[in-house]
């Protein structure tokens, strides 16, 4: 079946966050996401948009493909080495409920694309499921973002706040009370903190004053980095954090 | 001073590698990497062409500062949001002699220039120092690697090899015999290696056919990932990889 005129259209829409909202749905670009996309979240498909060199790249089944030529996904694709295969999928909905894991990664107006689609599929791999952010971070479901995280987000609980102080009482709530937060210069070593991962909220990117309300005990806790060299981004950052809860999991077992 | 047409001309030629090349030089382009270089590395700057408001936003001294327009600015930048800063910097001589630090990270092959230069910077913040590379990689002296590195490649020691095999070699020669692939699905669990920061080699990106001829005993290490989702890129695993070490380090001490 051919791209109608309606779904390419709808297509460019969910280029813009306006889009997305109105149509609950985002694209999810290039062979490894929407393999990613396929495999774990089917359900959430609407259709795949796929050139012919696309589908054999996929080389994995696909429900409700629509062909299109390389110079029609050339116009829709966001990218400049267009892979030929582009999914339109369902946002699912802001997690509600328990709050699953051992920590909740929260993202404080994290404006890089790159970087949250990078912490997601961090997260992911290591087997966290949380992933809260505030308003003033970039959307989530946004081309670059989905990009990047080659649709990690569809498997995590993601949830956004107004502030970083409504945020700490959320979690609070649901029993996350400890609070970290990740500073490029002071805090404890990550490396000997022990409640690190323990029913505990990380906070990346986020401005100090921003937490002090909410969470008055919050913890500053910081990557010892011996070549006196402190710009490693927030996407490593959170990485390095991300796989310590993993190395420490294991030390146990 | 006012850039003088020779070096806007300069500065457009370092563009291509064949340029930078010719002229032993590199663009350092942004607030965050020409501040990194006029501190760690004033010796290796030419000149920094800067708007107005860039230098106002860099706020340290520079000498041989050219000012530039905004609108020539913009005409020169490699990026769409230009801070209004760039530096010229002659390419420092391949790294040779005795190895430094506890390890040598080697990247077969990697491609993508923002990999590359957020692999610098994480090296560089952890206190090592030995980049190797293999032909086949992208340019670590190109606009987007410094970018991303923001000029952490100024501070490490890069060598280039035709192949990993050679690298091996090179690095078995100088002491650092042991071999490890970094290998996204299978190995030995890479926080449970005892020996993977001892005088080691470890490679990332690399395509363990490269490696077996020079190093017949080469262990693949892996990063394990309990979430079930293998596709956390090659600067995120290097990341996990580098502060490992530096866990390790202050375990010691």
């Amino acid at each position: 079946m051919e791209l109608s005129r309606r779904e390419k259209n709808l297509l460019q829409s969910l280029t813009t966050r306006i889009g997305r909202r109105k149509a609950n749905c985002c694209r999810c670009e290039g062979v490894r996401a929407v393999r990613e996309l396929l495999t774990f979240f089917p359900e959430r498909v609407r259709f795949t948009a796929a050139t012919e060199r696309g589908l054999r790249t996929l080389g994995i089944g696909a429900p409700e493909v629509r062909m299109i030529s390389e110079a029609d996904f050339a116009a829709v694709s966001g990218t400049v080495t267009a892979q030929g295969v582009i999914a339109v999928a369902e946002i699912p909905p802001q997690a509600v409920g328990p709050v699953a894991g051992d920590f909740i990664l929260a993202l404080d107006q994290l404006g890089d694309p790159g970087n949250f689609g990078t912490i997601a599929r961090s997260l992911r791999a290591a087997g966290q499921r949380e992933l809260w952010y505030t308003k003033g971070s970039i959307d989530p479901w946004g081309d670059k973002a989905i990009r990047s995280g080659m649709g990690a987000q569809f498997g995590l609980r993601l949830r956004r706040f107004d502030t970083l102080e409504i945020l700490a009482r959320a979690a609070a709530a649901a029993g996350f009370g400890k609070v970290f937060l990740a500073d490029p210069h002071e805090g404890a070593n990550c490396f000997r903190e022990p409640g690190l991962f323990e029913h505990s909220v990380i906070v990346i990117g986020g401005e100090p004053n921003g937490i002090i309300g909410a969470a008055p005990d919050a913890h500053r806790v910081t990557i010892p980095m011996p070549g006196g060299y402190e710009s490693i981004n927030a996407a490593q950052a959170a990485t390095v954090l991300i796989f310590e809860s993993v190395r420490r999991n294991m030390e146990r077992t």
